[in-house]
């Protein structure tokens, strides 16, 4: 039915918070280049049936840090941590309206916090009927990391890669595309001087390089990645690909988004 | 069942468009003294159980009118004007939230657009379970008038005026208070030399006053006044009064929401 009514298979395009904003210092800090140039290059690909999840690096995680949003409800001093958060993912996410509204693309916001709930930090409920409707009318709506209501610890945040992925297996999307600040999932430490990005990795692969890293290894080690694809594993194994690209680079995000060969990772179910 | 959740019930405040920005111009402008004293007055009351709806004012009427946005999708044109219109009343939004969150007071917006769709410009789906969780967990949402898709007619605009009838009837509101730019209902065109707003209301003096105005007269003739109050008729027959006092004279705001006397028209079943 669903594909019936949305004509061409969705593409989900998450923009890391690592991308688009700055992690030094403890300001929320926006990298008003990457929004712009992505931003652009969003346009410029005109992709139909798009839609748009961005991270809230430091609009949201120092102050989710601080306030343990991500545990859920301990004290009533969080609350105010909650408020505030939200705010400043609102303003990181008008930064990102302003840069896409300038050139005749209809985009609009969806607020995770408005419409989903989470079962113990989990997307539980996810009311997508506005979403799916923006989509069906030539909308691309753009979601975003944000703090939302939980029903078993109160509160929670969800991340734009959580986000990513349930929107991705909702919709039938086509592909999903992790835009972030690194040029894949890197076979050891990105800064390493022999690190290189894999080209393609299936969730064999995936499960090989898991193993090998063990749990106590971290996300980090891999750039950070590792812990992302986690989160996006159940798309995988419905068979939505992959593709992680680099937003800083210019054209990526274009390059992605049309199908041309980009310098990245693809990961594929197999 | 929804009683006993929500342990007192809640009052429904609305900030009239007209009373937090200014319709001089094209461009939109905010009333920020009106913002701040209001949001002032809100933290002042403390009041358990609020949500805040406001309207957009000349952050949404302008391109809304010039985009027809009301009468649903017409043509590829004003897609655009939907998109600019719900960021502009976001940024609106963002400046009462900003107001709001000064002085730990736990508000957080929830955005219509993505939780309610409408059916031929009537709210049909309300996502409320976020708002509900919202208000058990002891915050303040904030609503505001605002594009929504719609089932019938593609999208449209739902106004504060409607947000508000709806949530407090959903919600079981104890009372609703519609703060505008008028000392409440008048008996006459409120720049007259002898117009003076009523002090108290029924549905039956609301009937006799609309049959006396005709048809033909238009909200406008009572302040505007008598459009907004045929929205919010479904929750007077539920029972629930309304009380209409003018955001732009100091404490009216504060005195409302506490309860004591103020300057107004209270409107009642009976």
């Amino acid at each position: 039915m669903e594909r019936k009514l949305i004509e061409s298979r969705p593409v989900v395009l998450k923009l890391g918070g690592s991308a688009i904003t700055e992690k030094k210092g403890e300001e929320p800090n926006p990298r008003s280049d990457v929004i712009s140039r992505a931003a652009a290059e969003i346009i410029k690909a005109r992709v139909k049936n798009l839609v748009i999840v961005h991270g809230a690096g430091s609009f949201g995680h120092p102050m989710a840090a601080e306030f343990m949003l991500k545990d859920g409800f301990r004290e009533e001093g969080q609350k105010m941590g909650l408020a505030i958060t939200h705010n400043l993912v609102s303003v990181l996410n008008g930064l990102v309206m302003d840069a896409l509204l300038v050139d005749d693309f209809p985009a609009v916001s969806v607020a995770p916090s408005s419409c989903v709930v989470s079962s113990d930090g989990r997307i539980k409920r996810f009311e997508d009927q506005p979403l799916k409707m923006l989509l069906r009318m030539g909308f691309t709506p753009v979601l975003y990391g944000d703090v939302v209501m939980d029903e078993r610890i109160g509160f929670t945040v969800v991340s734009g890669d959580q986000l990513a992925a349930v929107l991705a297996m909702k919709l039938d999307a086509r592909k999903i595309i992790m835009a972030g600040d690194t040029d894949g999932v890197y076979d050891g430490p990105p800064k390493n001087p022999g690190a290189k990005p894999y080209a393609r990795l299936t969730l064999a692969d995936l499960k090989k390089i898991e193993d090998k890293l063990g749990a106590s290894a971290g996300s980090d080690v891999t750039g950070g990645m590792l812990g992302k694809i986690t989160e996006l594993k159940p798309a995988l194994e419905a068979g939505i690909p992959v593709m992680v690209v680099n937003a800083t680079k210019a054209n990526s995000v274009y390059r992605a988004l049309v199908g041309e060969k980009v310098e990245g990772t693809l990961i594929e179910k197999a």
